[in-house]
């Protein structure tokens, strides 16, 4: 079995966060399952220094950031034939909603990428299990909406402890037809019908811990589908 | 209790391996101690594209890169004060080899960075367990042999599955008077007089898992110890 793991950079605040990254890795290798990462190559939306928050230049690639987690090994997008993926996790991360699509900047009226678009609906479309955490719900419901479709997908709970707004984000993605669930951090959603499954991760205040106890939940539910 | 994670940057051929550090995160919050990362504000001795293997520009600042994978949450090394720490953990990757230290370029005749000699010095000094994963127990031969100091130590197994040349790394520790040991991936050594533990990691062919094993035993000693 071949799962998919798509990223948007190395780093929370302007590509994938990277604890999360390690964490779908982890739970991945421990269900025996092939992993092949991937991303497009194109220039991040900025970057942003990680100690101030501040952006700061020059332009990074995004897999050519991406890489640095992946220790090299990993795909251009554009080469990625969904047909022979299983399944696709998504980790979260700034760069999810940045550089795959602009919800960071557009909200419900955000663009998606064309490859990540391409890739993500083709997995739906055939009926193969996504995995979205953190933010990427976002993404998925911009590509569920390009193609007609809903799913019920979380992005944590709005009652919770949380750094972020997630009742607006889930307005946001009841605007554009889906159906949010509150999750607490460490748990799943999971749509049967639409074989998504979404967990919260650091959309709440988390520890490591709490991180792969989600992503491990999120990872064998999706090699159950898969 | 308060343990230090010592960070080189971000990506195995430039700075602190991801894999590891983000593994070394997850064991210390597994076994419920507080984690201080902290890194030196300097610029790396290069930066690599991870999907080529080959230098790019501009230089990279060892902290700022750093705190990616700290989510920020990151020390600037001339400030800390090694008597908050009861423990020091030191991930691998190239960066603890080329930032830290300069044995990825002068083998045995390596200098050290003066703040790491200083924070790792004063760990050993004070009798307090420091553990080194992957390629980082060459870093603390440099600050053992500054200080006149020996220990048992490991980069793997000589005879087992690596891409690098684990016997001339032990022929290297030897001659500035450390004693090497063999070990499996996954495993780990320790020298109980000077509270250093050391594990192989990736200086061993490995995926995630087996990672995340070495530094789980490795996380347990150390606390055990500190």
């Amino acid at each position: 079995m071949k799962i998919g793991v798509l990223l948007a950079g190395c780093g929370v605040y302007d590509g994938s966060e990277i604890q999360e990254t390690v964490s779908v890795l982890i739970a991945l290798d421990e269900l025996g399952v092939e992993t092949v990462c991937m991303a497009p190559a194109m220039p991040q939306h900025h970057v942003i220094n990680h100690t101030r928050g501040e952006e700061m230049s020059p332009a990074r690639d995004v897999l050519t950031e991406s890489a640095r987690i992946a220790r090299g090994d990993i795909a251009d997008l554009a080469g990625v034939n969904p047909a022979d993926l299983d399944g696709l996790v998504i980790p979260g991360g700034f760069g999810v909603a940045k550089n795959l699509c602009s919800w960071a900047f557009h909200g419900p009226e955000a663009r998606v990428n064309p490859e990540a678009a391409r890739v993500i609906g083709a997995m739906i479309s055939a009926g193969k299990p996504v995995a979205a955490l953190c933010v990427a719900p976002v993404l998925v419901a911009k590509v569920l909406q390009e193609l007609g479709q809903t799913a019920e997908m979380t992005l944590g709970n709005p009652e919770g402890d949380s750094p972020y707004d997630i009742a607006a984000f889930h307005g946001g993605i009841e605007s554009v037809g889906m159906t949010p669930a509150t999750c607490a951090l460490g748990d799943i959603v999971v749509d049967e019908t639409r074989k998504l499954i979404t967990s919260p991760c650091y959309m709440m205040n988390a520890t490591p811990v709490k991180i792969l106890e989600g992503v491990r939940k999120a990872c064998t539910r999706l090699v159950e589908m898969a």
